[in-house]
Order: C-alpha cells, then structure tokens, then sequence
C-alpha cells in the first residue's frame, strides 16, 4: 500500500518535524511502498495536487535541514469538509483519489480542523467499508487541542517568546523614566502561549508584570488600576496580553466605555489588543507606552526551535505511521506526560472523536484572584517543554531551509 | 588614572560588547587603576550615578555573558549637551566629577546624539586645558554614522531581520490564495537595515519582491501599481518597507491622497507605515493582506547575533582606548573595509567634529530606477556583516543574560 501526508492550518516550527516522523517511519516498513504528499492538505488532494516523496528526506542532510524550516513544506489549507449529509459527492471523490493512489492510511498534521476532518473521513469510510486508516497528528502553538498533555508546535512557541521577552525586557528599561511596554501574545481563545511568560519568573526575571489571558473577562477599570499600582513599583512595567482578551464593561464608567468600543472596534472581542491598550493607557496614564506583536515570528522562528518539542513533534508522526500499521483509524496520537521531573511522556492513539469542536483553556486554578497573574503552580507544566535547543544549520549568515 | 565608560542612544545587539572591549583593553594597563561605569549616560553621571567596574567581567564567563546581552547594562539616556555658551555650569560640573573621580579617560558608546555629547565635551576640554580624554565608540542599528564602513550593531540587527524574514516567507505562502505580507523595518531617515534584506535574493528567495527606502520619495500611486504587477507573477507578495519611507503626492488622485492622508496622520513622515499601507492595500486591491512589525526585536535579539559585528564591536571598543592612550581626544573609532572578500577592515580613531548631526543614507546608485527595490552590487558590502553566529549559552531552555 501507499500512504498520503497532508498538513493543515496555521503554521508552526514543529509541522515539518512530524511529516519528517511519518515520513522516516514510513520507509521502515516493507508494507509501504509508496509516500506521497498532498500540497494545501485536503484542498489540494481534491484537486489532485500531490507529489510523491520517496526519497526526498532519506539523507541526514535533508532530514535536519526539515526540521529546521518553518511553516509546512507541503502548504497548508482552512478548508473544512461539510458534512457527509449535505454534500456526499466530496466524500465519494476523496475516496475515488485515495484509491486511485492505492493510498492505504491518511496522515493529517494539523489543530482542530485538521481532526475534524481526520474524524469525518474515518467515519465515512467505516460507512462505506473502506480499508483506508486515517490518523491525525496534532501540532498547534495555540496548545488548545483536547486529550493531549500539551501539542507539537506549542513548545517552540513557548521557547521563542520567553527568549524573546526577556530580551525586551533588557531593551525595555535602558531609560531612567517611567514606560509601559505591552506585548501581544498569540494562542486564540487560550492563554496557553501568554501564560508560559510566567517562567521568566522562575528564572530571575520580575517581568511581565501583569499578565492577561482569555479565560478570565478583562476590564480595563482593573486593567488600569493593576497598571497604576505597578507603577508604583517599577520603572518599567511590562504587560503580557493574549491576542483573545474578551473585554468585560461591567464596572466601567460611561466615558471609558466610550473610550474602550471607539478603540477595540468590536464588543467581547479583540483584534490588535495591545495597540488599543496602548491608545487607552496613553490617554489614562500619559507615560511613555509600546505595544509589541510578537506576531507570525512566535509560529515561524524555527531558528530559536526547543529540541524537545521538534524530537516530539517527530516521534508523533512516527507513531501515528505505527498506529496504522496496527490496523488502527479514527484516532489522533497524543502525549501523556508521565512525570514532569525527569520530563517523561508517553504516546497514545486516542479516539478522535470528542477532539474535534473542543477547545483546551488554560486552568482556572493557575490563574491568580486578580485575574492578572499566573501562579508558580504553572511552572512544572511549562518548563520541560521548553528546554534544549534545535542544533541549527547556518549557511552565508542565514538559517537553511527545506524548499521541497 | 581612571577610566568611565558610558552608554547612551538606543539599545542595539552589540552595545555591551563594546562595553567589554572598554573593559578588557582597559583592565591590561597598568595605567589605569580603576574603571567605571556611568548609569544611563551622560544624564547619569552628572548626577554622580556611577559604578565601579572593577572585576565585573575578568572571567570568561562574564564576558561571554555579556556579549550576548542585547541592550545596555549600564541604561541609557537621550540627553542632548546644550551649547557651552548657553549653559556653561553643566560642563563645569562634569569636568568637577571627572576630576573627582580621577577620570583620565571618557569612552562613550553611542550614535549621532553621542557623538555631539563627546565633540562638545572634548572641545570644552580644550577651551580649559582638561588632560581628560574622550573618545566615541560608535553603535547604531541604523548604520547611519558618517566616516565609519558600518556601525557595530548593525550587523546583528541584518542578521536578524534577514533570518526572520525568511522564516516569515515560508509562513506566509502556506496557503492556495493570494496574499500580501508587508513588513516594517527600523532605521530612521536611512533604508540600510531595510535594502540589506536584498541579501535574501542572493540566498535563492524570491522575496521581498518589493523594497522601499526613505531614500526615495513613496508615492503611494506607483506603490499600488508594482504590487499590482507583483500579484501577476507571484501567489504571495512580500513587502519590505523602511519606518521613515516619505509621502510623495505628486501622482495621487484626490480619492487616494485623501486616503493616505486618513491613513498616515502627518504628511511626509510615516510611523506605523507598514499598518497604513496594509489597510491601503485592503481597500484597494482587496486580498488577504498582513503588515508585520519587527519592532524592537530588530535590535534586542542576541540569540542571533552576528559573530563578525560582536567581534567588530569589542574591538572598536579595545582600540578606543589604545586610542586614548596614546593622548588622542575629540575621536570617534571608524572602521575602514580594506576588501569585500575576504573579508578584512582597519580601526582609526577619526576627528569627531563632523560626524554629529550628519546622516549617512543608503547609497541611491544601489536602488533600482523604479525605487522598489535593491540592486545585486549591494550583496558585497552587506554580506561580511552577518556572518557568523555568536555562540549563545542557554540556561534552563533560555538565553542567559548578564544584569548588572
């Protein structure tokens, strides 16, 4: 038989890790005869857009320069498919190409959309008694996947902004004035990413100061009284806010509530957040303020990639390949974390269904009373995730990439 | 005597390495007894905010520290001298501190506005026969001193957006649909941070297929006829574009100036330029389109240092004070490119009186007739600046830092 890879969604430095896993495990097993790639995941398969891999990753020069390169060498797609109810023929054509192909198991890396869709497929081909395996791989630096200790892609995210706050923070506070430096952090409607800043405290660092994350409701009436008290405290206050901040108006005055909707466009929900915050607290406190997005560089900067997420991210393809060979379809491989010290996990092929649709939230009980800090609690989940660096390959002064 | 180090400006990937060689050159001599250190510059020291040096950094360790330390140990400060007939009492009691303290010696490491701090300062000296010394050690991420090659820090600056932005390229074209990608880049009034990312079409990249320099009028009019052109030859266009880049009206239609002007705020002079063409772009062409800043991380991310700038720094600041040494005053450390390749530059100790309140642009030979992009005969001159990667220590998955 044969077996497809396709990847999905927003990018991460981990995806290229784990079609590297399925691809390297693949060619172990006499099974398998040929590897083939679908460009822009199921999107492009239903087109038809595939290419076949045999050889392209055999030698060790090839195999560290793809874990090393970002984003997905296979392009990736939003597409989800509809369900089997309302348009069959989708499913019918799928299955026509995947048989056309002798494609015997479906890898698809990718986050919640990516598994409804490895569910559906699954599905669909129990109704009509397909031997095809479908198993989904799961990578996101939102780290918001269900039934998984934490995902690919998160642990590199997680590397690249505790690095790079800490170095803000050096830049940050050179002037012997007061300033405010806010920085937006991705993860969606979790507080994942954001929340990882806490281990600059485990290492020595007071900042950031504040931070904010999606679960709790924010009021800028708290916000400003939680920025003013620490002011107090600090020249320089440094602020993490989670891009998915839902603004509460509850104990706010007419003329801030006036002031929050003309910045922050929509109510509940916030795009730019730490631009707007930037603009209030301008106009509220007056002291020099920065809003920094740390934007795609979090999902892309493979150059500053953890070892420990890309060995993951690679052994979650392995074991998705094993868990097909083994009969097994409809599951999402996922990390179970043994012990946080010494840092051990264990694979497991899970029921996809349930994964789909749900979103993983940061633990209330991590989060302070105040809503404006996360707890040391926090530290022993986050650490071992971030630890070890990808040894990098630098050529001419730049980082070398993968281009398939 | 005694020496005094003093950093001032903003903060750049190569300040504190600067520091060192002031330090370690200093530290050789048997002439010199003490060094120390001013906390936030010139405005620091007057206000007798000062460190003993003495020891911080003679290990290895240490100083490997803090050579991947990005910003200033020592605080900065933006405090312009006012003229000597204007306010004399300032200068006479700088000169009383440093004679207080026994200073031989005042090294400086800065950009333009430093520079005119140590051309003032030296020229008072002379005025009343001062035996003190003052010496400006150069540093800018802008590179744009008169008299000097480049300036350190602008190399690790180089390094990193041209890393990033390939990381960003491979996130950007994932998907089967056209998009734009526009990214900011620093450098004030002088496009060389921006035109050195030309030195990913010598790396085998397509992109940036677009490249804007202040050095060049912006008409916003031809801007959205080359991406026009570019969205006919590629699925995804990526933009550079320098922060100073200059409106050009010239060719605009009513509806379009308005626009920009909406857009922009001031006329001629653009901050967030990258967020103003973005929502330009939106409304007239109309595809997915994202405006990425790399923000203060263009200057802060030691993680990816450039090894040759690093060194360059340290010993600009070594022959600062093999300089003072030898009785010279009022001089500025200038590197001189002896060849492209290999690779070899010279250190002189040039006339400070000149080189503050001067620009110095990016050369207009070296931008394309259309003023969008950057000519190959530039490859040379930035090529030798980023290679190498400053060996990083990473303590606990994170990059260690020195605090003073």
């Amino acid at each position: 038989m044969n077996i497809l890879i396709g990847q999905s969604g927003g990018p991460t430095a981990a995806i290229n890790a784990s079609l590297l896993g399925v691809y390297l495990e693949g060619r172990k097993h006499k099974e398998i005869t040929h590897i083939y790639g679908a460009y822009n995941g199921i999107e492009g398969f239903i087109k038809r857009n595939l290419v076949l891999l045999d050889g392209k990753f055999d030698e060790p020069q090839q195999a560290d320069l793809l874990r090393q390169t970002p984003s997905t060498v296979l392009g990736s797609c939003r597409y989800k498919l509809p369900p089997v109810k309302r348009e069959e023929s989708i499913y019918r054509q799928i299955f026509e190409i995947l048989s056309e192909y002798e494609i015997g198991a479906f890898f698809y890396i990718g986050g919640n959309d990516s598994m409804d869709t490895i569910d559906k497929l699954s599905a669909y081909g129990s109704l009509i008694d397909s031997p095809v395996r479908f198993i989904g791989v799961p990578k996101t630096i939102d780290n918001d996947l269900m039934f998984t200790d934490h995902t690919p892609g998160f642990g590199s995210a997680a590397k690249y902004v505790n690095a790079t706050v800490r170095e803000i923070i050096r830049d940050s506070s050179v002037y012997a004035l007061n300033s405010i430096t806010i920085i937006e952090i991705m993860g969606r409607n979790a507080g994942w990413l954001t929340a990882s800043l806490s281990l600059l405290h485990k290492n020595g660092e007071d900042a950031p100061h504040l931070i904010y994350l999606p679960e709790k409701p924010f009021s800028v009436s708290a916000f400003l009284r939680d920025v003013r008290a620490e002011l107090e405290k600090h020249k320089t206050v440094i602020i993490a806010v989670s891009e998915g901040i839902k603004l509460d108006f509850e104990d706010h005055t007419d003329d801030l509530r006036h002031q929050v909707l003309d910045e922050f466009g929509h109510v509940g929900q916030l795009a730019g957040a730490g631009k707007a915050l930037e603009r209030v607290l301008r106009r509220e406190i007056g002291c020099k303020v920065r809003a920094i997005e740390l934007n795609v560089m979090q999902r892309c900067s493979s150059h500053v990639a953890s070892l420990t997420d890309i060995r993951e991210a690679e052994t979650v393809g392995r074991e998705a390949v094993v868990s097909a060979l083994s009969g097994l379809t409809g599951k999402m491989i996922s990390i179970r974390r043994l012990s946080d010290r010494p840092y051990a996990v264990a694979y497991e092929a899970i029921e996809l269904h349930g994964v789909a649709g749900l979103e993983k939230k940061f633990p209330a009980e991590w989060i302070n009373d105040e809503g404006n800090g996360v707890l040391d609690a926090a530290h022993d989940y986050f650490e071992p995730l971030i630890q070890g660096e990808l040894p990098v390959k630098w050529e001419n002064g730049l980082p070398m990439q993968y281009v398939l």
